[in-house]
């Protein structure tokens, strides 16, 4: 079975995993992974409402950055957050990203004055 | 003195912030801003080798995410990193990319089977 290519833990570069985090869909999806690990992309497809070919490109921009590790089985195609490997070479920046999303907006006009 | 608009604490967007960070030039010059603090942009054009026309738009990129707040004082114009705004929205989020930026790039090749 042919797997896609991906980068190993070493290669990963810090601007191309910001870059590949820097779109709400694909820092949503990297949510999603991180919450309920390893998901089936058909699954993943079924639930947003992004054109399938439009999260084709989603996939494939997380994994070349290596923020995700895609396994085809079969006719299905799984794909798993790489956490492990980049809590490693990025020691807190996934937290601080996952945090961040799940934070709620602040309400801007009405900030109270403590600290 | 007209100063140049910026983005206000409560419409820092993460994905924005994450965009303007994944780039070696301009996340080079936010780990420069928080290690030196304000900088005059003409002293930043000639210590960098990038033309001084890309580097206005590496700080429109910066300011507009929100990142930097640039003030112009007299002909000059100074940058300085949002750092206290960015850690309020964003949690730990500089911090992660700044230890990022600083970890030696890993050998790759000589792994050890250690934790």
């Amino acid at each position: 079975m042919k797997q896609p290519l991906q980068p190993a833990t070493a290669d990963l570069r810090l601007v191309d995993v910001l870059a590949a985090l820097a779109d709400p869909t694909r820092v949503a999806l990297v949510a999603r992974l991180a919450d309920l690990g390893s998901q089936n992309c058909t699954a993943i497809n079924n639930d947003v409402e992004v054109h399938k070919t439009t999260m084709s490109h989603h996939y494939r921009v997380l994994r070349e950055a290596g923020l995700t590790e895609t396994t085809v089985r079969g006719r299905e195609r799984w794909i798993d957050l790489r956490r492990a490997d980049l809590d490693e070479r990025f020691p807190g920046l996934i937290d601080a990203v996952l945090t961040s999303l799940e934070a709620p907006p602040p309400t801007g006009q009405s900030q109270s004055s403590g600290s």
